[in-house]
C-alpha cells in the first residue's frame, strides 16, 4: 500500500463512538423532534457518562440541566451533536473547536445538496476538521450509535419499532434514511449492530474510514457498507486491507449499477464501460462482497456472523424434497459451487439406512424424517464424514419446528457442529422465533427459503477464498521510471515503452521506403501486415491505413503505396514515418488490455475479449493497477467469454500464464506512470496457444494532455 | 389450438375439490396420524357434508361412527381419502370404483418412486381411472384443500403453524412437501390460498389438468404451480390458453435448470442446450411467469392478487431517501422497465412543493415527509397526472409506520387509487402486520424490500403486456403436406423443401461437371462458393468439401477438382452428384434456425446467432411450433447477442422483419411435419441488412428414422 497521509490508526475515531461525555446543541424538551431524540435515547440507554444538553433558552431540558453554550459546558466533552439550523451550524462547529470538543455530529442539512452557498459553507466546515482535528461527521447525516454504550447520537425514528440489540455488526452508510431502514430490518431479524454510523455529506469522516475502524475494532467481526460512491481511494484500500488481515468480511452495496459508461472518455476502452464496473472490479480486488440489495447484505451479514467462512466451495445438500434438493442444486451450480457427489460406499450407507432415499447430492431423505428423526443425524454423519463438503445446507422447513422434532434435530446438528465445527451448517426451517433461535444456538444460520440459504454459502466461500490469500500487492510499482514522452506518441514509440515494461509485441520493422518494406517482408516470412507509420494518425484501419495478409513483395510494394497515398488523403497534414512491416499473426484469440485513469481509482487495467465481447456484451473486467498474475488469472476468469480462451469445445487453450503474465506487467506499467499516463490500448493482443505466449498487435499511449 | 381427447371441462376435479361428502379409509382416532389428520382438519373446518371414517378395526373414528369398507358406506360419495399401506391401494381404489366414488386421494407412497413392482402397481390404479372415470390423485401426494368449503383432505403437518386463510389463488404443486412449504409460507404472507392440490405421482390428476381448472374456476384469480416436468402438452397448453383467456396469470416454478444439455441428441443444433431451456420458451410463449425461487413465487402471487396489470412498462419511482431512488432504478433498468423522467413543467410543480427534492424520477421527496405528511399525496398527484406512469413503486421505509403517519399517507394512496385505478401503486414499508394491512386495504400492495417490490411491478407488467395480446395460433400449421422424402435427404432436396416451405435459400446450381460449374459461375457472377453434393455427406465443411471466394473461371475449375477429390478421399462409399455453386452472400449478420423434435413438447424451433453466441454463450431461444411472426419478433429480442441484429455501434440494422417471417416459415413446416421431422439445420442463414431479407446458405433436414 503506497505510504498515505490519512489517518488511520485505532483511536481516530473513538471519541465519537465511545464517548465519554457528550453534550447536544439545540436539545430540545420536546422528546418527538430531532434536538429531543438523541437525549432521550441515550438517557433511556444508560448512558455512563455526562450528557450536556446545550439550549440557551432553557434552564433545563428533559430534566437535565442546560447551558447557553458549548463553551459554558463544565466538563469535557468527547462528542457534541449539533442539532441547530443551517446558518448557525460553521460559527457553532467552530465554537466545539475551541471548546476543546474531540468529535461533532452535525444533523442539520442544507449544505452540499443545496447548491453553491452550502457547498461553501460545508467547505468552511471541513476546514474547522482539517485546522483543528477536531472529527466532524455530517453535515446532513442521521447520526451513529453505539449499542453496548448506551450511546444513540441520532434521531432516527425507527426505535419506535425496536430497539438495536448488541452484536458484532459494525455498519455504516452513506445515506442516513437508508441506514436507518437497514438497522431496523436487521434489528426485527435479530441482527445485532454494534456500531451505527451514517456519514451523510462527508465533510470530514467517511465511509471508507470508518471501515478500516471498524476493522481494527474487536467487537466487530463483520463490516456492512452503504455508499453512493468513494472518496478516497487510498483511505479505501487501507480500510479494505485492514479487514483483511483481521478476516472480518465486508458486504457492501454501491447504488448506481446501470450508470455503466456515463463517465465515458475519450478512448475507445474506456468508453466501453464506465466506472460502476470499476467499482466492481475494486470490490473483487479486495475480496469485498459486493450486493445488490437490501436482503442479500443482510442475509451475508447474518451469516457471517457466525464466524465460519468454508475452506472449499464444495456443498452437500440435504433435503426432505425432492424437488427442493433440485432446487437448491441449480442454485448452487449457478453460483460455482461444486455439488459433488458422495462416493458410491458413503451412498451405500444412506440407502441402507433409508432405502427410498436419493443419496447421491442432493440427498433426499424424504419426509421420512418425520417418522425416524434419527435420519438426520445418521445423514449428516455419512455427508461430513464421506462427501468431505466444507457446508451442508439442509432443507427441513416446518418439519423442524414440529414439537417432536425440535429436540431430535438440533442435537443431531449439535453433534456435528462439534465434530466439524469448520463446516458451515445452513438451515432452512419456517418456524417460530423460539425455535429458529434454538438452532442458531446450535450454531447453524437459518433461512425460511433454501436457495437464500444457498446464495449465503456461496458468499461465505467467498470470503473462505479471500481470507485464506493475500490480498493483491498494491506495492509492485518497481523502481521510479523515467517519465513518458510528450503526445503524442507514435505507434513504434509506444511498442517499445511496452516491451521495455515486459509485453511482447508483434515483431516489426520500421520502413521508410518501398524497397525497404520488401526487405523486411522478405526477411520476416511472407505473409506480412503492413501499416502506415505516423503518431498523428490514431485509428489507421478507419483511413485504410492496414493492409493484411500480404503474399509476395510485389503485393508489399503496392500495398506501400496505397497506405501512403491513403494517408495522405485523409490526414494531408500528418508527418508520415513510412510504414510498419510485421509478419502476419495466426491463430489464436484476439484480446484486448487497456489502462485508463478513473478519477477515483486512479490507473486501472481494462481487459477483454475482441470484437463482439466487449463491443455488444460489455464483456469486460477492470482491476486497479498494479496486481499480480494470481489476482490476473482471476480477472480473466470473470469474463463470460473466458471458455474462448480455456479452449472450448475442441478449440486450443489459450496460454493463460502468458496473459496473466502480460496483464500484470500492464498494471506496473500503469502504476508507475499513474501521474503520467492517460491511457493505454493493446488492441488486439492474440492469445496463442498454451505455450506460444500472447501478442500485442497494435497499440496506443496517450501521456496526460 | 390442436384437438385433444384430454377432459378440461369445467366439472373435471369438481366433485374432488368441492366434494359434498367425503371417505376417509384408514382413518385413524390419532388426529396426529396420517389417517387422523384429513378428519380432524375438516371437521374442524366445519365441512357441511357427512365424513365418512373408514376403519374395519373400529366402531367410531374420532367420534364419528366408522364403515367397515368404502362399500358399506350408506350414503354417495363424492371424495375418498385412500390412507392404507401400499400393497392395499390397488384393491381399495377398485373396491371404491365400484362404490360410485367420484374421485379418490392416494396418501400412500411406495409406488413409481421405489422401483419396477411399485410401478406396475401404479400403472393398475391409473388404469382404474381410465376405465371407470373415477378421478385419482397421487399416489404419492399430500392431498388437497379447499379453504372455503371446510376440506382438508391432506395430511400435512403445516396447519400447525397457521391455517390457510380463504383467498383467490389457486396452488398445485406435484411436490407435497414443497406444496406444503408454500403453503405455509403463503399463510404467513397473508395470501389466502383457494384451492391447493398436490399431485404427486400424477396416475391421473396432473399439474397441467390442475391449471386448467384453476383457469375456468369462478373463485381463482391467480394460479401458482410447481412441476419438475410436464406429462401432456396438449393439456398444458389448453389449460395456459384458457387461464390467458380467463386473463388469470400463471406463476410457474419448473426446476431442473441446470440439467441444461443432459438430454441432448444428435443434431448439431439440438445439442446446443437442452430442454429445460425449451421449457423457458414455452413459458415465454404462452405468458406464464416463470419464478426461480419460493420467494419470487409468493412474491408475484401476492401483487397479482390485487389484480391490476400495468398497461405499459413506465414505472414512476417516490422514496425518501435518494440511495434508494437510486438502488430501485438500478433494479428497473436492469430488469427493462422504463424508468422514464418526468417532464420538466411537472418537475417544476415537485420543485415547487419542496425546494430540494429530486424530482425528475426516481422523485426524491426526503425525510421532509415527516414535516409535511401532504407532501405523499401532493408528488403522487403529479407523477401520476403528468408522469403518465401505469405503476409506481414508492419506499416510505418505518415512516410510514410511525402513528401521525399512517393516515395521511393511505389517505393520499386511497385518493390515487380512486383518481387512477387502473394504476399499480406498490409500498416499500416495514411495519407492524396492522399498519401494513392498512396499506393493503387502500389497494396497495407492500413489501419489506425496494427491489423485491420494483421485480413485483416487472411481472405484473408482463401480465399486462401478455393479456392485452392474442396468444400465439397454434393452429397455424397451414394444410396437410406431403410426407418427407426418406432419409438421407441431400442439401438440395432439403433447400427445395424450405423454399417450398417459404424460406429463401441462396441462389445456387446444381453441377455435375467442371464445364457446367464454370458456366454457373459466370452467370451467376463472381465471386462464389462451390461446395460437394452429396445426400451422404452431412458435414461438409469438415471435410474441405466447401471453398469459398472463387474469382475466376480458373479457380472454379480447380476447385471443383479439389472437393471431388477430398470428398472421394474421406467418404469413398459416398454417392457424389457433383456440387453446387453459389454467388457468394457478403455482409450481414450469421444466425443459425433450427428444428428439433422434443419428447415433449414436440416440434420446436431454436434461433441464435452464429459462431461463439451459440457455441461459447448458449444464447438461443426456442418455441414451439408453429408460431407467427409476432412471437419470432420476442424470440429474436431474448438473445443477448440481439443487439448485433438491431444495428449495434453503427453497424446497419439487420431485415428483422425478414427473420421474423423466416423463423415463422420453418415453425409452420416444422409443426406440418410434426410426425415425420427429426430434425433440421439452416446453418448459417445471414441475415443482410433492413429490407435485404435473410439467406440461408447451408440446410439439412432429417426425417425420422
Amino acid at each position: 500500500m503506497a505510504a498515505t497521509d490519512t489517518d488511520t490508526s485505532t483511536d481516530s475515531l473513538g471519541p465519537l463512538l465511545e464517548p465519554a461525555s457528550i453534550a447536544i446543541i439545540g436539545a430540545s424538551n420536546d422528546p418527538t423532534r430531532i434536538g429531543g431524540r438523541p437525549l432521550l435515547y441515550t438517557r433511556d440507554a444508560g448512558f455512563a457518562g455526562p450528557i450536556y444538553p446545550v439550549n440557551p433558552n432553557r434552564d433545563s431540558v428533559q430534566g437535565l440541566p442546560s447551558f447557553a453554550s458549548i463553551g459554558e459546558v463544565p466538563g469535557p466533552v468527547d462528542t457534541a451533536i449539533i442539532a441547530v439550523p443551517a446558518p448557525a451550524v460553521v460559527e457553532t462547529t467552530e465554537a466545539c473547536a475551541a471548546a476543546g470538543v474531540k468529535a461533532v455530529i452535525i444533523f442539520s442539512a442544507g449544505f452540499a445538496e443545496m447548491g453553491d452557498d452550502g457547498r461553501r459553507h460545508q467547505t468552511a466546515i471541513g476546514q474547522i476538521a482539517r485546522s483543528t482535528g477536531m472529527r466532524i461527521v455530517g453535515p446532513n447525516c442521521l447520526g451513529v450509535y453505539n449499542a453496548n454504550h448506551g450511546f444513540f447520537g441520532t434521531f432516527t425514528s425507527t426505535f419506535e419499532a425496536g430497539q438495536p440489540r448488541p452484536g458484532r455488526v459494525g455498519l455504516v452508510s452513506q445515506s442516513g434514511a437508508y441506514g436507518s431502514h437497514l438497522s431496523l430490518l436487521a434489528t426485527l431479524r435479530g441482527i445485532g449492530i454494534r456500531f451505527w454510523v451514517t456519514t451523510g455529506n462527508e465533510c470530514d469522516v467517511d465511509v471508507a474510514e470508518t471501515i478500516g475502524w471498524f476493522a481494527d475494532h474487536p467487537d466487530v467481526s463483520v463490516i456492512v457498507a452503504y455508499a453512493e460512491g468513494i472518496r478516497d481511494r487510498d483511505r479505501l484500500f487501507a480500510s479494505l486491507a485492514l479487514a483483511h488481515e483481521r478476516r472480518k468480511p465486508v458486504i457492501f452495496q454501491k447504488v448506481g449499477r446501470t450508470e455503466v459508461g456515463a463517465d465515458a472518455v475519450r478512448s475507445h476502452t474506456a468508453s466501453m464501460a464506465g466506472s460502476d464496473a470499476i467499482y466492481d472490479g475494486v470490490f473483487r480486488q479486495f475480496g469485498v462482497y459486493r450486493a445488490t440489495n437490501t436482503e442479500e447484505m443482510l442475509d451475508i451479514a447474518y451469516t457471517a456472523s457466525f464466524g465460519i467462512f468454508p475452506a472449499s466451495r464444495r456443498v452437500g445438500l440435504m433435503s426432505i424434497s425432492g424437488g427442493v434438493g433440485v432446487q437448491m442444486a441449480d442454485e448452487a451450480v449457478e453460483r460455482g459451487l461444486d455439488v459433488a457427489p458422495m462416493s458410491d460406499a458413503a451412498q451405500a450407507k444412506l440407502k441402507a439406512a433409508l432405502p427410498f432415499a436419493a443419496p447421491r447430492n442432493p440427498v433426499d431423505i424424504t419426509a421420512h424424517a418425520f417418522n425416524d428423526p434419527g435420519l438426520v443425524g445418521t445423514n449428516l454423519d455419512v455427508m461430513l464424514a464421506e462427501g468431505t463438503y466444507d457446508s451442508i445446507v439442509a432443507f427441513f422447513t416446518y418439519v423442524a419446528a414440529a414439537k417432536a422434532m425440535v429436540g431430535p434435530i438440533s442435537d443431531a446438528l449439535r453433534a456435528a457442529k462439534t465434530a466439524y465445527p469448520r463446516c458451515l451448517l445452513v438451515l432452512s426451517i419456517v418456524g417460530p422465533p423460539d425455535v429458529i433461535t434454538r438452532y442458531e444456538e446450535a450454531g447453524c444460520p437459518v433461512f425460511e427459503d433454501p436457495t437464500r440459504a444457498v446464495r449465503a454459502v456461496d458468499a461465505l466461500a467467498h470470503f473462505g477464498d479471500v481470507f485464506a490469500r493475500p490480498l493483491p500487492d498494491m506495492t509492485a510499482s518497481g523502481p521510479p521510471v523515467v517519465p513518458l514522452p510528450a503526445a503524442p506518441i507514435g505507434e513504434a514509440v509506444a511498442k517499445a515503452l511496452l516491451v521495455e515494461a515486459g509485453l511482447r509485441v508483434v515483431d516489426e520493422r520500421a520502413c521508410a521506403t518501398t524497397d525497404a518494406a520488401v526487405a523486411a517482408a522478405t526477411t520476416l516470412g511472407f505473409p506480412v501486415a503492413l501499416k502506415i507509420a505516423s503518431s498523428e494518425i490514431p485509428h489507421k484501419t478507419d483511413i485504410g491505413g492496414v493492409m493484411l495478409g500480404l503474399d509476395s513483395p510485389e503485393e508489399v510494394a503496392q500495398a506501400f503505396a496505397d497506405v501512403t497515398g491513403r494517408a495522405r488523403m485523409a490526414h494531408p497534414e500528418a508527418r508520415l514515418d513510412g510504414v510498419l512491416v510485421s509478419r502476419m499473426v495466426t491463430g489464436g484469440v484476439e484480446t484486448i488490455m487497456g489502462v485508463r485513469y478513473d478519477p477515483t481509482f486512479g490507473p486501472v487495467v481494462m481487459f477483454g475479449l475482441g470484437g463482439i465481447f466487449v463491443e455488444v456484451l460489455e464483456d469486460v473486467a477492470f482491476r486497479v493497477a498494479p496486481f499480480d498474475t494470481a489476482e490476473a488469472h482471476r480477472m480473466m476468469r470473470e469474463l463470460r467469454g473466458f471458455p474462448l480462451l480455456d479452449g472450448v469445445r475442441g478449440r486450443p487453450r489459450g496460454d493463460l500464464d502468458a496473459t496473466a503474465s502480460a496483464l500484470a506487467a500492464l498494471s506496473r506499467f500503469a502504476a508507475a506512470h499513474a501521474d503520467g499516463l492517460d491511457s493505454a490500448e493493446l488492441n488486439p493482443v492474440v492469445v496463442l496457444p498454451e505455450g506460444q505466449g500472447v501478442v500485442a498487435l497494435d497499440a496506443l499511449v496517450v501521456p496526460k494532455g
